[in-house]
């Protein structure tokens, strides 16, 4: 993978552990995932791999692959980002991303 | 992306902005991403992004897509990744690993 945008971001939720609190943040992630610029996405939970490097705390991840930083930006004003940081951000206590470019 | 097995790592190096060291490590990158059981890679650096949620202290990111967990497992044992750890492993201080499957 070359000439990419990686946005990864990782989830954890305000009620840890409730299932069915991660399963509408999935579902807004799915609707999320709808933004036109967005060329491939994942929407993932920790694997079961355990070791000290691993952090496995977060609740659900979801990748985002974009052509460019451009298409990144207008992401965030995107009004369907807009939505769903409206509708879902009560379900999250803490976000970690990590924006990634070609090296 | 679906049934797949996101491995994303993340590396702080020892000489903090050593480019030298940097570009060294990217190229032991380049050499584990050979092992057989990884369908796509990406080496990254942070994006010129910059909010309170986004982590960039990372010097390099290493994002490796498996079919499923198991390949990620025989990926840790490969002789290829053991080679990079003997190799490569002086440059860094602190890695951070997340591995996610679908949700």
């Amino acid at each position: 993978m070359k000439n990419i945008f990686i946005h990864h971001v990782f989830f954890w939720l305000k009620n840890i552990d409730n299932i069915a609190d991660r399963d509408l943040l999935a579902e807004g992630l799915l609707k999320l995932s709808e933004v036109k610029t967005i060329q491939r996405f994942h929407i993932g939970k920790p694997a079961d791999t355990n070791r000290d490097v691993i952090e496995r705390g977060y609740a659900l991840s979801w990748f985002a692959e974009f052509k460019n930083a451009e298409d990144q930006a207008s992401y965030q004003t995107d009004p369907i980002h807009l939505k769903f940081i409206e509708d879902y951000s009560y379900f999250w206590s803490k976000v970690i991303v990590y924006d990634s470019v070609d090296k």
